[in-house]
């Protein structure tokens, strides 16, 4: 009974029964694969549809001719079966990010069964599960124990119940069509996996065989990967421009095999928003889907998360991004790290090596001389002063650039800070200050020394 | 004579000679026009070089036939004249970014002198003044004057020499090609401008006529337009990675026409940077030249900036950026102007509208409940309780989106702070912690409520 593969329907009671005899009961992914035990591993119910079928029909197709309206066919069913996951089982159900019409829930419940992906309760349930437990042991996909687990793996080995993650689904269990298709899954997918697209290649054009085999089996086997592509690929390739504390990736060529749910960054921050992709000119048809059904009436109540919100997991993350690059740049020794040094010993000094003061710090600019863009003459006019009027306007208001430079080239600050040594100076040369400039950049003449 | 038309070399004395008569001197440039004075305001042999004469060429390539070999010639001269100016008198003569061996320097001076822009002395000396005040008044092709302005205007008119900038220009006056070709300007403009690329032409296959009108005044004309665009377009469009505070801007198309000078934002920053382009993919055809001239014994000393100081702008720029960004952006009433409630007036406020306290602060959910994308009965499990350890990894562990879109929902703040709160309630119903599970999920039994 498919039911019994929920690994996502909430638990009531503590999973493992204790067993009559005393030897407690260890489950059986608790114990080793063994040659005795290797079968009680997997999965045999979904190795079947999701292994066996396929590699079956895929080796049939290559003796099976594919004629132009079946190809078609299958390429549109293709198209049907799996948007019905990704609008129907994913964002209406799993997501409740609008709320759809009776009919438009009947279309996803049946197309989105012939995707062969289990019933929209166990999925959706599942699905949850993923959001709530992302890249932890809970996470029924949980991409860290591989690319490979993430994408099939986790279907093909039975799960430990102990491991099982809580959600709620009680709007699933209300639902009357998630109801009636999780009873009658196995008709469900009987009929639209492989009758239905069977009957309407036979009835239609006389190509039966063609119809199971090319738009049945191989086209459930491309829905399959592609849709399973969001569990892997999208938490594997790709930006993530909201957050980057789990696994979820932005990327075009997962949202291109996904009918639009490779902006899966997004879609883990913002989860019940009805979009994934957010630019108008990023590959999001599932996202135009809902909007044209919103259109003609058969779609509504459309979630978004504000533009407000959204922006600010981009600020976030662009300043975490940009905290990590400046943390990699030299940014000078740190002013408290610097030896403190007195005005008399920095005049000293700047006999031996080019020492240029700057707001109460030194710099050792010896080996700048030469590559000054301002010549070598200015630089040098500014060697064993405190050029801090010089630097920043008196003679030239140097860049930005410049100021990052100079920072990298600090040797030690003055006791006292800048404007004490411009004092000190200034009484001892018997002048009012070493600013020659004013900020017009005309001389200034001071009392006394008129000509 | 040419060498009167410099508005950049240092002026020693005060421009403005006392006139005899008692009525002060008031130069040209202080007087509004008229139509007595309007002659006067205009710079003739600019007008003459960089308007006449390319008018009166173009007007008259329209009747002269351009036959194939004489458009590839004008074109192949366009580019050698062109790149004499950026690569020699612009980046080596200018900003002295690199060191040439005399025959490349004397190709510069040739070609650079045929381009129709003034000698290397007059155009470097300028240049060195652009760079030094830029966007200012003493800017000479300040472009806060307008487009129009720094494009041609500033060559059209008579210039105010009190508003004249000062540089250092001793390393030109030394150097014996800048100076030849400064008192010889005449004869080089002459021969490189107009004969040379006739004569070619004319010897070359007979197109004596076709040689001066394409590729002489035809080609100038282009010359001249293309590099004007680095003192128009360039401070005009395009961003801004390295600084904003002024106008110079980096944009491909301005590299496209101007050699790839382009990149002119970098340049201000970063002016003897023999690069303006740092990224491999990026237009600069110059730089490339240079490297060439390096490879084969011609070039050496190229100056760059570090990688480090360059990275160090960006990182900035960016960061401004971003906090504008972050400014637009609602994040929530700051917590010291929330009003501060006693615990039990948000007990109490919460039986009106749903309250939930989280972190110390109190926030109103009312209008997200339908929203949450964790189901309502998750979210008004919280209403009315410190729910801040279920809505941090108790229950599950929300996202950074979910923590931005709490703080625009702050109302208050609890007086005392949350621990008090939680201590508070614990003592009242007799309860060590609100906290039910522990980082594991797993639920906590504590002493006394064993089952
Ligand atoms: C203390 C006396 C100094 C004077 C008078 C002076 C003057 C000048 C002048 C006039 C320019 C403009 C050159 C042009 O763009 O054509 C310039 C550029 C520059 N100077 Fe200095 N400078 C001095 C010290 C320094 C020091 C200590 C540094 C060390 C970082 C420095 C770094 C630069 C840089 C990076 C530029 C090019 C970027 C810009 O335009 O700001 N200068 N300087
Ligand atoms: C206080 C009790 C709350 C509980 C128990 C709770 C529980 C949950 C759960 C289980 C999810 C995962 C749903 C999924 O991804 O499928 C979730 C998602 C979310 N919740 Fe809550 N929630 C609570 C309160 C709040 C509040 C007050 C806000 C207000 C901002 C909020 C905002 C969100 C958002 C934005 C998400 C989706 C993004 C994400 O995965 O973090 N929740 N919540
Ligand atoms: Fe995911
Ligand atoms: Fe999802
Ligand atoms: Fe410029
Ligand atoms: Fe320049």
């Amino acid at each position: 009974d498919l039911r019994q593969r929920s690994v996502a329907v909430p638990v009531a009671e503590s999973p493992a029964p204790a067993s009559p005899a005393h030897k407690p009961y260890v489950h059986i992914t608790e114990k080793p694969f063994t040659l005795q035990n290797w079968h009680q591993h997997i999965n045999w119910l979904n190795v079947t549809l999701i292994i066996v079928i396929p590699v079956v029909g895929c080796t049939w197709a290559v003796f099976t001719p594919l004629c132009r309206k079946t190809a078609l066919w299958a390429f549109l069913y293709y198209y049907m079966t799996g948007i019905s996951i990704t609008g129907g089982y994913h964002r209406l159900w799993a997501h409740r990010a609008y709320s759809a019409r009776l009919p438009l829930k009947i279309f996803f419940a049946a197309f989105g069964g012939g995707a062969v992906e289990g019933s929209i309760r166990w999925w959706s349930a599942g699905h949850r599960v993923h959001h709530r437990y992302t890249d932890t042991d809970r996470d029924p996909y949980n991409v860290r124990r591989g690319l490979l687990y993430s994408h099939i793996g986790w279907m093909v080995f039975v799960k430990n119940p102990k491991k099982a993650g809580r959600v709620d689904i009680s709007d699933l269990n209300t639902d009357p069509i998630v109801k009636w298709q999780h009873r009658n899954y196995v008709l469900v997918l009987a009929v639209m996996g492989f009758l239905f697209p069977m009957a309407v290649a036979g009835l239609g054009w006389g190509d039966w065989k063609g119809g199971l085999i090319w738009a049945g089996v191989v086209r459930l086997t491309v829905v399959h990967h592609a849709t399973f592509c969001v569990n892997s690929l999208a938490h594997w390739i790709g930006d993530q421009p909201f957050d980057d504390r789990r696994s979820p990736r932005d990327h075009v060529l997962t949202a291109l095999v996904t009918f639009g749910e490779g902006y899966h960054n997004f879609h883990h921050e913002f989860p019940s928003d009805y979009r994934n992709a957010i630019k108008w000119y990023q590959y999001d048809p599932t996202k135009w889907l809902i909007w044209i059904f919103k259109k003609v009436g058969l779609a509504s109540d459309l979630q978004t998360f504000s533009q407000n919100a959204i922006e600010q997991g981009i600020v976030q993350q662009r300043q975490k991004k940009l905290d990590k690059w400046r943390s990699r740049l030299n940014w000078g020794v740190p002013l408290e790290l610097l030896p403190v040094m007195e005005f008399e010993d920095f005049q000293a000094q700047s006999k031996e090596r080019a020492l240029v003061l700057i707001a109460g710090v030194v710099h050792d600019v010896t080996n700048f001389i030469e590559g000054h863009p301002g010549g070598k003459a200015l630089i040098q006019s500014g060697i064993g002063k405190d050029a801090t009027a010089i630097f920043n306007g008196g003679v030239y208001d140097h860049s930005n650039a410049a100021h990052n430079l100079l920072s990298t080239m600090r040797v030690g600050v003055i006791r006292g800070g800048m404007e004490v040594e411009v004092w000190k100076m200034a009484q001892r040369e018997n002048k009012d200050s070493t600013i020659k400039l004013d900020s017009e950049k005309n001389s200034i003449v001071r009392a006394g020394s008129q000509a």
